[in-house]
């Protein structure tokens, strides 16, 4: 694995490539999903039946056969190992926890003259959750985007997943039965998207639609964008991982390999303060990508999106690592807690050796959805609040408008709005 | 003022017009703003003064003649009228008042076997806010935009506003002093979006933009979304009111109007219980626009947008106003706040009399930046959040990974990923 330094008189380039990582080619598919997208609204089931068959090769025979039914997702939760299924549930009860510490409240807030202005915070009605399927669905991504929604109090969750040759990952649907998700439907890709957005015959107009996806996936849910929120535009996955001479490389290299293993396109970057701990890291990672079932695209991640920077000491491996803003940063070092103050933009943060991004990834409890590809600087988490809004309250009494109308038609009239003034001083006049 | 009865044989298409209000036409203006997007990416500055050019009619000499100085604001502060400023400094403050009170707190939770979960909240590093400029810059909308970043603790707070003919809007000016906005830039509309999400040799790349703007604003809000924050897509102001016959048909009268005095796209709703008051007020609206200074615009707003409903009972009109989810909302009956737990969708909620919305355009403290065109579904009223992020922060112990590592373990080998296994086996394995 390629070793720099901060001293490297290139340094600057490399650390630019890193910087510059992953950029999603949305510019590229636009125009393509914007015909889909077009397509859906102007003919509803009919293009969705139609694209369904060009992409995931099997013919759609009624309406009713873009639904999986509750007895389907039933039976597949009931026929999962034991095991598998305590797993799930575990997970699932961790998740619910850790969400339902975010739920905000409604608040009120009075004043002495009478006035009153608040906060009323309400689920959105409806979400629509995106599962990528084939042998790529996760369950932990069903997990993670329905816990949420659950907690938030949504009324209405539908589900869509693709189902390639019409075969359906029973993993996923056990995962369904267990979050209660009461409509899954078989449509995926950029259709799905602009179904859930507008709603068809069958699928219903959703508020929200949050979930991963591929760059086809990612450009619709960008064009939608207005006409219902989403969560994020979320790129290859990554990590980042600060370790001092403390960390012990064979742990240090086989998180860096589990960002790896996901996707080519994957990036995987440590800074740490030791040249020894640098060294032995890069040779563990050579060891242990012999052993991988996904070996191929972790060396081709590791090879062509991986380093390890050498920096002079732990203030500068902060601050590149801030600008980095990496999606999951693991902090491997002796006083892991104490860096908090400084770490400003990440994800998530992995603290201490026995924290490794996995566990986040399925079982800790925070949302696994994170932004990626710097966009830590101003997005957060998945969280209950994606499936929630707000709505300002303000009550002013008698006494509130005598003592502040006059200032308030003061602006109005400087800003030219006369109506805006006459509605205020209309009441100071009646006495 | 058009009066229409929920029993009207047409009700359910004039009512399907009053929800499909106000569409923004941003494919219509899509590749233009592409245009201008791509030119500023590429050439900076060289573009950004051929746009002031073309758009705001005066010629840029130099890359510091794009910026204002802070001496012109502080000359623009202390020359205004003294009761206007000390309107401007009691806004400030309850705004200020208001929004402190929204701010998060990072928070932790701690488990018996060691486990620590939180959310670590920050501000973003650098906010860009939008102010539109020439006659209708409105120093309301600096306050609005900029108090929430302030309080938020965002370090970097640049605006952009546009101004024709080289001239500046002296109370703008004064609002920007007073939020101590350190960089204001004499450039509008899509250009001001592309150069604060990308960054420009005087203009720097910012995390979040926020702020209103014409169609061209709008769109470019939407494109450059993923490679910073936005806070909503708005289109034109509307107000939704629910009346009783307790309500005074003038009060009523004059608030719609004081929507429709924005914009001819405007719209104004009431819902009435009472036809008594559905007639008064229609007459009052008549009675009033012959007074306004924008009557022309207001006129074609009310003409054509405005509409007051007459609906059987209250639990009706509340359903049919949580449909149009309006930006603003007056409740005006005389349980005003017993009816809020049925008020689901609304950007801002005004109850009871005295609580005009212009009130809450401001002075009253709670944002007047609002989710418009039924979209209060799923967006919030600007608020600190939309300048801060969150990270989840996870410290598992010894103890907790020996607890639940296998778990996590399990459901990674279920979806093929190896690493990810391993990297928690391996600190399994270590005693």
């Amino acid at each position: 694995m390629k070793i720099i330094n901060t001293s490297d008189a290139n340094f600057k380039n490399e650390f630019d490539a890193i910087l510059a990582r992953a950029k999603s080619d949305i510019k590229g598919v636009s125009s393509i999903v914007m015909n889909i997208i077009d397509e859906i609204v102007e003919e509803g089931n009919e293009a969705l039946k139609r694209h369904i068959e060009k992409f995931d090769k099997w013919e759609v025979k009624s309406d009713e056969e873009l639904l999986i039914s509750q007895d389907d997702m039933k039976k597949a939760y009931e026929n999962i190992d034991d095991k598998l299924r305590a797993a799930l549930h575990t997970a699932y009860d961790r998740i619910k926890a850790y969400h339902e510490k975010q739920l905000p409240k409604s608040w009120l807030d009075f004043e002495s003259n009478g006035t009153i202005l608040g906060q009323k915070v309400t689920a959105v009605d409806k979400a629509g959750l995106y599962i990528p399927g084939g042998k790529a669905a996760y369950p932990s991504s069903l997990l993670m985007n329905a816990v949420p929604a659950i907690v938030a109090g949504v009324e209405e969750i539908v589900v869509c997943t693709p189902t390639p040759e019409n075969e359906v990952n029973e993993l996923l649907l056990a995962a369904c039965h267990l979050c209660k998700v009461s409509k899954v439907y078989k449509v995926g890709g950029a259709s799905a998207i602009a179904a859930m957005a507008y709603g068809t015959q069958t699928i219903p107009k959703v508020d929200v639609i949050t979930g991963p996806g591929n760059i086809f996936v990612a450009t619709a849910k960008k064009l939608v964008f207005g006409e219902v929120n989403i969560d994020m535009i979320a790129g290859p996955s990554e990590i980042g991982i600060l370790a001092d001479e403390t960390a012990k490389p064979h742990y240090l290299a086989i998180d860096l390999l589990s960002q790896a293993e996901h996707d080519e396109m994957a990036s995987s970057i440590m800074i740490t303060t030791c040249d020894k701990i640098a060294e032995l890291t890069s040779n563990e990672v050579e060891e242990y990508l012999k052993t991988l079932s996904r070996e191929t695209i972790a060396r081709k991640s590791i090879e062509e999106r991986g380093a390890i920077i050498v920096a002079s000491n732990m203030e500068e491996a902060i601050e590149l690592m801030n600008e980095i803003a990496p999606e999951h940063l693991e902090v491997m070092t002796k006083n892991a807690f104490e860096l908090l103050p400084y770490i400003k933009h990440a994800g998530a943060i992995f603290l201490g050796e026995n924290t490794p991004e996995p566990i986040g990834d399925y079982i800790a409890g925070p949302n696994h959805t994170l932004p990626t590809g710097s966009t830590a600087k101003f997005y957060s988490p998945l969280n209950v609040e994606n499936f929630m809004k707000k709505s300002s309250i303000i009550n002013f009494s008698k006494n509130a408008i005598d003592e502040l109308g006059e200032a308030c038609a003061l602006l109005a009239d400087t800003e030219g709005l006369t109506a805006h003034a006459k509605s205020v001083r209309v009441r100071l006049e009646d006495k």
